[in-house]
């Protein structure tokens, strides 16, 4: 990434047109005079050359055409740009990405995605890692709280981005620092991308409980116990100092399980409202990560031997077909 | 108090017909035969016996009169019970108990008040110790997360009881415990009654935040911000080994920042909206406990020179008549 000389700014891309990737091409507009942006498909790129803003998700939200770099090819997208934001769903990731050809050494990969790569059943830095050979220096992941739909109406919220190498958080920093937006500085890359996959499980596990007609006093109790299970998870997974109640970890828990926005609160909910898990999951018309997470965490778990009750409760209900109140009646004896 | 033998219990009275004393006199109901209740004056003691439910609090909740030990003299109610459990609002605690007169050297006191006790700038442990003669080993504390209006619900709600004695925890665990009442246990008599104080602060601060129309994306940075200043707060003020995520200290703080029976949230809702402090503080018909609190816990973070943005913020606004909007935006450059 070329360092930010004054007012030169490395030249950013964003790949998936989701509402988190539309949220952070907003973002970007803040401070950047063009954004490349790599959406899905001819039809979501001619709304937008139409009529400025995604057909999708966040419709409200009203772009500057002539600032866009629109395209469905994501090699245009990767010769273009320093700095290359991945923010589609997990589970599209490989699609978008395993078409790159074009040379992508010098360019610096962040992940903005809150979920695992199915086909391999890993977080996105591994996965980047592995596949593409894109160093962890080379890498940058952004957390949240920070649900795009607020990021819409341009209330204040507080990314957190997290990078081995100094010189890229400040650079980010710069790129997506606004009126709106203060970002919070981390060296923890795995810790944050693990931490965003669990409180999407555990959300889902909320609304579950508040579908099933548990209330305020459990929800609390839920939640405590599920960034104590989080903590666990991470020690054990990638240990590091860190602190589970900054904003990023626990913050991104609250705002997950506790807000209305939430879509994996919202399928939890469907769930322990009676909804069975197929029919809840086709009645969404967007994407609940904390589904696909759950079975590679789980599995995670399972090999780590960690005592995650919260999370097996809830990979009982979701893949092993077990009766939501069931395992949740259970699972209130476990916790404390 | 006698011990837990078999099928004896301790004889058990509460002090207090506000929400929660009303909510405690139910749970206590559960496993005792008898209970005792000192009732704040003869309106409500007629209302209870004549009707069956407190004319003020709880109105749902119907009780067995005959199961009631209904007095307004508080002299009766510790003479006759083992253990008496206050839960007055603490600004009513020393009308209520300076009348005490009847020898309790061999009673167990357990408070379930959450506030400083204004007449003496003190938490209730220390003025019970200090006016009282009441040693730590003679007291215990009920901690939430538990709003009165969920267990009148019967909805599961956890508590946390503390005290230094185990003999005591053990038997109050017994006369706590039911259907809809799981109890943990702690030694941390000190750090529970301070951070139930805290929460009731930070609640105040989530409602003014609401109320200026932060959205929740800032509640969780907000919300994760206030669990590391308590942190911060308990280690200085009460040095002792303890997980501030357990559900006394976080769970706690989250039924009260985010639950709408919240009265401390409200109150700052309203002034967030603009009320003045006078007229908000006018028109709740339930004592907000934080807005006592947060003066006395203000002298003693600076007294300890403790670096506590969100508690200051809170005090100026409500003590200093300093601008809610102003505070709060100032308040947003010390979070993270």
């Amino acid at each position: 990434m070329s360092k930010t000389k004054g007012k030169s700014l490395p030249t950013v891309g964003v790949v998936g047109s989701g509402s988190f990737g539309t949220a952070i091409v907003k973002m970007l507009l803040e401070n950047s005079k063009k954004v490349h942006w790599c959406v899905r498909n001819e039809f979501v790129k001619g709304a937008l050359e139409l009529r400025g803003h995604n057909p999708n998700y966040l419709t409200s939200v009203t772009f500057d055409v002539k600032k866009l770099a629109l395209t469905t090819d994501i090699n245009q997208l990767v010769s273009a740009c320093d700095v290359v934001v991945l923010a589609t769903p997990s589970i599209y990731l490989s699609d978008a990405i395993e078409k790159m050809t074009v040379d992508y050494s010098n360019k610096v990969f962040v992940s903005a995605i809150k979920g695992i790569v199915p086909k391999h059943n890993d977080v996105v830095a591994h996965y980047l890692r592995d596949v593409f050979k894109i160093g962890f220096r080379s890498q940058a992941v952004i957390a949240g709280p920070c649900h795009a739909e607020e990021v819409a109406m341009e209330r204040l919220s507080y990314l957190t981005i997290a990078a081995a190498e100094k010189e890229h958080v400040d650079a980010l920093r710069v790129l997506f620092s606004s009126d709106y937006i203060k970002v919070n500085c981390s060296n923890d890359i795995l810790g944050n991308e693990y931490s965003a996959i669990l409180k999407n499980i555990y959300a889902i596990g909320a609304g579950i409980a508040s579908g099933l007609g548990y209330g305020d006093n459990f929800q609390a109790v839920f939640v405590s116990n599920a960034i104590r299970e989080m903590e666990l998870f991470l020690d054990a997974v990638y240990p590091e100092t860190r602190d589970v109640n900054e904003s990023s970890y626990l913050g991104d828990l609250l705002v997950t399980a506790y807000s209305l926005f939430s879509r994996n609160r919202y399928l939890g909910n469907l769930i322990g409202k009676g909804y069975t898990v197929k029919s809840a999951l086709q009645s969404m018309n967007m994407v609940a990560e904390g589904y696909y997470a759950t079975r590679g965490i789980y599995e995670i778990a399972y090999e780590n031997k960690l005592k995650t009750p919260i999370i097996n409760a809830i990979f009982s209900v979701l893949y092993e077909g077990k009766d939501a109140e069931k395992q949740f009646e259970k699972l209130t004896a476990k916790l404390n």
